[in-house]
């Protein structure tokens, strides 16, 4: 017996013949220096299609790469459709990387045209002069509220759009890829995943699930998280899929800025890293955020200060998410389940929680393989599997050590899990820190940390020891306008954590460098500390 | 570039595994005659492992097919997930079907083994002994209450679990069949539709979207749907993904007991066919409904007052949901939108609504496959695309004429779509009735008649005439207690519809005859109205 089924691929187009067909009318709003810019998805959809027949015109062939450098706007949302259902591969360039990736990533990609805001095209030329690549083209998307002339030998995107005939939009094979995007690594260059058409079109279905982040027609999706990194965390596509109202910041981020925004779109769902949200939180103090109805926050935890802001502020708990470029970015999310008592949901907001539906996880002896226990206190690796994780990086000779034999993911991270499968990451795997044989967590020591009322970001991080192996070191940024020396640091912890978790040395610096992606950057802490430890 | 993703297959296994993993507490409660039986999926899942044991020892080879004949129970779900999960086929048998069909299903499906509710054993002996058929065991699943011994020929299935090995339970392919069901047509035998896991699984994952029916860990979901409509209109599926608490009814589907369960259990998600909700509604009234969520209504239109009750007795509007067994069950939903006004919203949940996403839907001329105009009249055939959507019936001659030339399912429905999207019904084709050149829509026609304060039910059909080619005839059943004369009925009709769609007769039954589906069998009752047409 053989299945009757239809066999119609899970494509990208789908999500914008759905929106264009079923919520024309919906906005995409896109902030400008000068205020915003209201558009349609029935609009959208038609500039979309004459982009499409603007790439064919552009010489751009089935699976070649197009570029975009810049900011979350309608702009990036056009091309990004345009690219990906005519069979091409859409590249978020990340503009905060250092320029030698960015020429890196533009070359690894092999983007054959590359469209960008008009304030970053200096920048971008240079790199593009410099590097290896295969662009052949440049289309300057003019700011809002700028116009001055076209710039020599590069195009103006309006003048493109107008001059193109639309073209249909539809992808026959789900296995065809859709878009690349970089991991940014703390080491080396940075790694690329290629999502396929099915692996986007699962995450997004995902997205719009109750108990993931539950995108839905009434909501308003305002997307803070960059669209380099993993597409913007795949909430622009779950809005358009959703027929959400969808706000795209553009350049501006500043917390005044956003919190001005969440309150008069009224936006519902948003998502971002902790360090955004640590500058937009307080602004939003007094403000109206009666729609706000999940804040999502991720690519590191969230201190416990700023969980209790965000419920002082919109009376709702940060929702944590975990995820990876490598997993699709919602795999797992720290929600409570229905019948958790207060204190058991206070633990769970504080963890990474569950898997979403449809993505495996496991907790195992890197070795062996062999789940650890859950008791909530063996560490194991977390290691990955599903139809929206990577099986390899794209062109990368440092693919296989990422991968178990059996085609896991392996995360980098290490995790315990409690009796209800509960997650709780306690380190990266190259940031362990083992003293004396004993472990010592380092992110259960930065939460410790924060813990201090004057403390507003802590790293910590081993360095060699004689005696013990390794022995901890932290550095921490005191809050603006507040006093802290290293004595009171280690007096906060004594009593909080095992003694043998103290750290030897505190660093009290005035900010933590990070990395592309936002993440602490442990690496450059530590060549710091080598230079301060006279 | 090629898709850097892990090739997982998209199966039903996952949802086991992830309800096992990090629901294991939640309970399955199936009604007995004296009460209810609790399990949990953790329970569940270990006898699910044993059970696929046992199918082996029973020689079911990969790929054969497995009946169940019985009641919505936790048996069911057991055998379901046990030949699911191990790449075999699942059947569950109409137990409402005339008995040849029930013979003629065993023998098309090439069920191997079948499980059956002791009370429903000599029923279904008889069918096999006649039939043709691969049938080589019956295994018996006693009603909980009853302990009488095992029958001759038959084997136990507790037996048969405690004497089993529990083996693995994985699909290696998403394309494989997982379960077979049959539509039941008014005319001629039944149609046989074959899912894939992967149709069942993007199903799945759909009920789990918030602007579907959005199933969430924190519901409990009742199907009244038999699991041999569409596995129960896929909900039993969808509460395991979830981790949602499940109640299944077992065979006392009457309104005391059922309005009595929804009570006592704080049901929050349940589906059945408007006769079901007209039997269970009223007895609702009164009873702690707080706990309701979303009470579904499919199969045939749901009446204004019927509409009107659900909100009356559990303060929620009833959701009416499209969808054939060829279709995935929940096709499209009756939601209005967030920001519909009163009015808008009343016509959208009377009407078929909005495709859910991943389902395509057009509506169009039948021989141009030109969509019709959104105006809101003109009718045209709904057809759909997707992949949970069928491209053929299993071994069926009758199979080409229900496709278009380009893949789409020919739904034998006509209906109109209005300026926003969405759709109505407004007739079966097979059931269109043109009088004078002119259109009269059945189903408009059943809605005015139910208008009546004293009409339960009603049905129109055509009948030929010489002058107008079809003229309109309508059949109707008083509430109980409730005086009708046809006179009145016409009266009532008259300034209500368009003068030519006033029926030409108006029989007044005691009741009107219903196919397996439990639809309104016009065809019977055309042939009942040759009888009194003296």
């Amino acid at each position: 017996m053989r299945s009757t089924m239809q066999d119609t691929p899970l494509t990208v187009p789908h999500f914008l013949h759905r929106s264009a067909a079923y919520f024309p009318d919906r906005h995409i709003v896109t902030t400008t220096p000068s205020g915003t810019r209201r558009s349609t998805y029935g609009d959208w959809a038609t500039r979309v299609g004459r982009l499409a027949g603007a790439l064919d015109e552009l010489g751009v062939g089935a699976g070649s790469s197009v570029g975009y450098y810049g900011w979350n706007t309608a702009s990036q949302l056009e091309v990004y459709f345009a690219t990906v259902c005519t069979g091409r591969v859409f590249h978020s360039i990340n503009a905060r990387l250092p320029a030698d990736h960015v020429g890196y990533t533009i070359g690894h990609a092999e983007d054959e045209v590359i469209f960008v805001q008009k304030s970053l095209l200096d920048g971008l030329g240079a790199v593009i002069e410099k590097g290896h690549n295969r662009v052949k083209q440049v289309v300057v998307v003019s700011d809002p509220d700028d116009d001055s002339p076209v710039v020599d030998r590069t195009l103006d995107y309006e003048a493109v759009l107008s001059a193109a005939s639309p073209v249909g939009l539809s992808v026959a094979d789900e296995r065809l890829p859709a878009s690349i995007c970089y991991s940014g690594g703390t080491t080396g260059l940075p790694k690329a995943v290629v999502y396929s058409h099915r692996a986007l079109y699962l995450h997004t279905m995902s997205l719009l699930q109750t108990d993931n982040v539950g995108i839905s027609e009434s909501d308003v999706v305002l997307p803070l998280v960059p669209m380099a990194h993993a597409n913007g965390w795949g909430l622009p596509q779950a809005a358009v899929a959703a027929g959400a109202t969808l706000v795209l910041p553009g350049r501006d981020l500043s917390g005044p800025k956003i919190a001005e925004l969440i309150a008069s779109e009224a936006v519902s769902v948003s998502a971002a890293v902790p360090t955004v949200w640590t500058r937009v939180l307080p602004e939003l103090a007094g403000k109206d955020t009666k729609a706000v109805r999940e804040l999502c926050s991720g690519g590191s935890a969230a201190s416990a200060r700023l969980m209790d802001l965000a419920r002082e502020v919109t009376g709702r708990p940060l929702l944590q998410v975990w995820g990876m470029t490598e997993t699709g970015a919602f795999a797992a999310l720290a929600r409570e389940r229905s019948k958790d008592a207060a204190g058991r949901a206070a633990a769970v907001r504080a963890s990474q929680g569950f898997p979403v539906a449809g993505i495996d996880m496991r907790v195992v002896d890197p070795d062996t393989r062999t789940p650890v226990p859950r008791d909530g206190t063996t560490i194991g690796e977390l290691q990955c599997h599903g139809p929206s994780v990577i099986a390899s990086y794209h062109d990368d000779a440092r693919s296989p050590e990422a991968f178990t034999v059996d085609g896991w993911l392996r995360t980098g991270d290490m995790a315990v899990v409690d009796s209800e499968g509960c997650l709780r990451l306690v380190d990266r795997t190259k940031d362990v820190i083992k003293s004396g044989g004993e472990w010592v967590s380092s992110i259960d020591l930065e939460h410790a940390l924060l813990a201090h009322p004057a403390i507003a970001s802590a790293a910590v991080f081993g360095v060699p020891s004689e005696e013990w192996g390794e022995r901890p070191v932290a550095c921490v940024v005191p809050h603006p306008g507040m006093a802290l020396d290293s004595d009171e640091v280690l007096r906060h912890l004594s009593g909080r954590v095992a003694k043998f978790w103290v750290p030897d040395r505190v660093l009290i610096l005035g900010a933590l460098p990070t990395t592309a992606v936002g993440k602490i950057d442990k690496k450059a802490l530590r060549t710091t500390f080598e230079k301060t430890d006279t």
